[in-house]
């Protein structure tokens, strides 16, 4: 056991503040990791202030699950990964490996998966702490490998932005030819139209104001479409084969339902709080779809890095030291981010 | 041009009465049919009270669409019908034959596709009238063969209660092995407990009270559930491939959501007025899907009445004379009949 140094909150109200926190010493399977980046995802803000009903914060509570860095151990038994190699871990650290779910390499519907924090650790009791620190020890099989030309602060969000849209765009057939549309251009959404672009669709992003248009542009979508604007919207009435969904506040899904086409597919990556209002009428008429996703497993993020090493894909980030946290927390919630902090982990040092 | 005998209402509030309307001589491709039997959707009292937003009922209304009959004549280029043959008609009578949706044999979703009544009559002009009525002419394309061993006033209903829940079990991989659950116990619930049963899957019902419970097991329920019992639910979680979900009063779809396993649907193929409350989260855990889906093209239609034949499937039918329909509405409306009404057209012969 030793200690790491991390940030961490003390309570829902508390800013996140300077501690150290106890990590295993890496066992037979383990990889020990000098975490280099790690992305702020927006659960991280809602777990730090026990926003979520049903979930209970542990604290101190150290988030943090877009973490790429450097390793510096291995277990014995460790075979895929070696001191000095470039490794990343996203929002799971553990499963029991033998559920259907773990054996369809969908650890993250395992009835004992472990979240990367604020789930119980069973190696040192408590709860895990995440990534916003300077080390981490996760089992090997938690582990994924980064292609080397990936700029490492702009990978970090891949691990959970990333995966998140990756895993239903090639769900549901994202492919050339396919007119596809991202509502809301945030962590998720630019995520979204860089793989639907490269996978070769027709994109269209939705977004509430035209302030993010050329980004939109640049991150490979065809078309912007402002979704106040009515007229525009219907022009697209009955012609999505897909549209993904990220949008966490509270709208109008019916007015995306409509646009799709017969057999077409909506799938929500993010979660607003309250329900929402669906018409049955949107979903009989063409015969449509409004599903849910949640991350991906551990061979599909592997394979969303690779995707990402082969097409030159990152996430656009705004690197801030970690002192920042608090501040970039704040931001977070006025969308005042373009368009995930990555914490240089380096700041950490200065602590 | 002759006219045929029926029961039309006159306006919103007026009760169905006797008639005649006008039906056109047989053209080219059209096949006569003299009605036998014409089973009572809820549609149908729907559209006559014109309660549906959005669509106009022209009126007189002439309802029903769930038909079947005796062919009594057919236009010089019929080829699929001969005088004296059994056929039936459902909810459509045309559509373009051209789009995408027609070729695909989804002409239910085919822009200019024809309803059997109170759609626009390129004919005669004015709108088309339904099937309770002694007569009506239909384009061969859209009139099916009727299975010879299967009795007329348990086969009218097929053609919508059965085709509607036929299409979204047959599309959602209904077979031995799956867990299906049948959400409501009426006209569409009990044929859709029959399909699934004969489809070899592990049929649950989930009724508000136990009074039709012996009927359940009598369509091949392998288990009934109340579904205000949270407990008896709740050991239900997690553990359905398919929900077909007939409820068109408002309930609380994310109880049902919530028994899907990873990757499950539920079909609504009821329409509740309101919008539903879909909880995201229900969607995201799981990855599951939400979809709706609209009776069923004109090929399916025939498949499901020839699978009917092989299985020897009828509706549940209680058979009354048309003198009695708006009485039939009345007990519609407190869900009072076991489990479809099915006039017997003869009747109209003494009017």
């Amino acid at each position: 056991m030793y200690n790491a140094r991390a940030y961490s909150a003390a309570s829902a109200t508390s800013p996140l503040a300077s501690t150290t926190v106890a990590r295993r010493d890496p066992t037979e399977h383990d990889v020990q990791i000098e975490i280099l980046f790690c992305g702020i995802c927006h659960s991280d803000l809602h777990q730090v202030r026990s926003e979520w009903s049903g979930i209970r914060t542990v604290y101190p509570c150290v988030p943090g699950h877009e973490i790429v860095g450097r390793v510096t151990g291995v277990g014995p038994a460790v075979t895929k990964f070696k001191p000095g190699d470039i490794a990343a871990v996203g929002c799971m650290v553990d499963s029991d490996g033998t559920c259907p779910e773990c054996r369809a390499g969908l650890e993250q519907f395992c009835p004992n998966m472990v979240l990367t924090y604020n789930s119980p650790d069973k190696h040192l009791g408590g709860v895990t702490y995440g990534g916003y620190s300077d080390s981490v020890v996760v089992d090997e099989r938690f582990v994924l490998r980064v292609p080397s030309n990936l700029n490492l602060a702009g990978a970090a969000p891949l691990l959970c932005a990333g995966i998140t849209t990756y895993s239903p765009v090639r769900r549901w057939g994202v492919t050339k030819g396919r007119k596809v549309g991202v509502v809301g251009l945030g962590g998720l959404g630019h995520m979204g139209v860089k793989f639907a672009h490269a996978l070769g669709a027709h994109v269209v992003v939705f977004t509430h104001s035209l302030n993010k248009k050329e980004d939109a542009f640049r991150f490979g979508a065809d078309e912007v479409v402002v979704s106040r604007n009515a007229d525009e919207m219907k022009k697209h009435t009955g012609s999505f084969d897909f549209i993904l969904d990220t949008v966490s506040a509270e709208h109008d899904i019916n007015a995306y339902i409509q646009l799709l086409r017969r057999d077409g597919n909506i799938t929500l990556v993010g979660a607003p709080g309250k329900p929402l209002a669906v018409s049955a009428f949107g979903l009989l008429l063409g015969r449509r779809n409004l599903s849910g996703s949640l991350i991906g497993g551990i061979p599909e993020t592997q394979e969303m890095l690779d995707f990402c090493g082969a097409h030159h894909i990152i996430a656009d980030v705004e690197i801030i030291p970690i002192q920042k946290v608090n501040e970039a927390y704040e931001r977070l919630l006025k969308s005042d981010v373009k368009y995930r902090f990555s914490i240089d982990m380096a700041s950490l040092k200065s602590e």
